[in-house]
């Protein structure tokens, strides 16, 4: 079985190729423009913009929107994370929790699939903290400042191993995978 | 002459209305949904959102993206400034400004327009820089920290009747205007 993942961030690719390897389904990348409704949720956002490729790319396209819910700052960078890293940077998101107690924070990611005329959608959240200062070399964006809730150590520091089976983009994408091997394939 | 203007912001469609008022065209809100093309260029989100709607609304429908570029931000917070102002605010975007010696920001709007089946796209620019403190009580959004070129006031303190005359939006509008009233009316 193979996905064909809506995306231009190599990451997010091969992490989402590493959650599904076990699952045996494939994917793909999908080099398709993606319109965005604007909104907090991030489950909201993927599956509008699914709707609008599903009905030029058909089955198995996934649409994948993350973000990142820092309490403290109102919920910023929420769904722009991706944008905010790459203009204040981690840097600029310590500076603006500098002197603050409160470092919750929560990582939320949506899959949207395509697949028989329908959009299906899976959430998967993780809980935790900023870290003071970034912190270990794996993964990437936010991953060296985000501390998973009981596990002390950053998503950076866990390693790729570790995060990918434990993140919020495994969980949803998991979910996908059970979904698409059970359910969808009885159906089929 | 009448436009439909995209918004959900009652502070642009009052501005929009009070700029366009002296052309003799009126401005009526469309409650529609607007999809966006992610892109740091608020001309390119606005010509994809018109686009799109302008196949299911037709003609005079009007899309407006505003951005805030903060040169030692990277452009930070660009065509987000909106979710920015409502999560982090004027004080955020002023604690990732401290101890920063370069303050200069720039407002850029587009308005982007439907007729007879094409797009065309209107652009304001104001070059200014970002105060220290907030000051003023006009206009809404980052007017009290935005402070055009040369006339050492912020937004906020000019007034919404200077502000609409010289503004990023009054600018984009008002060639928005003299199209509509000259070369469009030409052509019809």
């Amino acid at each position: 079985m193979r996905i064909r993942l809506v995306t231009n961030n190599p990451h997010k690719l091969a992490e989402v190729s590493q959650i599904l390897a076990p699952y045996g389904i494939e994917v793909e990348r999908l080099g398709a423009e993606k319109v965005e409704v604007q909104h907090d949720d991030v489950a909201e956002i993927a599956k509008k913009a699914a709707e609008n490729l599903c009905v030029r790319y058909g089955d198995y396209v996934v649409v994948e929107d993350t973000g990142l819910y820092i309490e403290a700052l109102g919920g910023f960078p929420g769904p722009y994370a991706e944008y905010v890293y790459r203009t204040i940077g981690l840097s600029g998101v310590l500076k603006l929790l500098e002197g603050v107690a409160n470092r919750r924070a929560v990582f939320r990611c949506a899959a949207a699939l395509c697949l028989g005329g329908r959009v299906e959608v899976f959430l998967g959240e993780v809980r935790g903290t900023i870290a003071q200062v970034p912190r270990g070399i794996g993964g990437f964006g936010y991953d060296p400042i985000f501390v998973p809730e009981g596990l002390g150590r950053t998503y950076a520091e866990l390693g790729d191993d570790v995060k990918n089976k434990i993140s919020h983009r495994a969980q949803a994408f998991s979910k996908l995978a059970t979904w698409l091997t059970t359910t969808a394939s009885k159906r089929a």
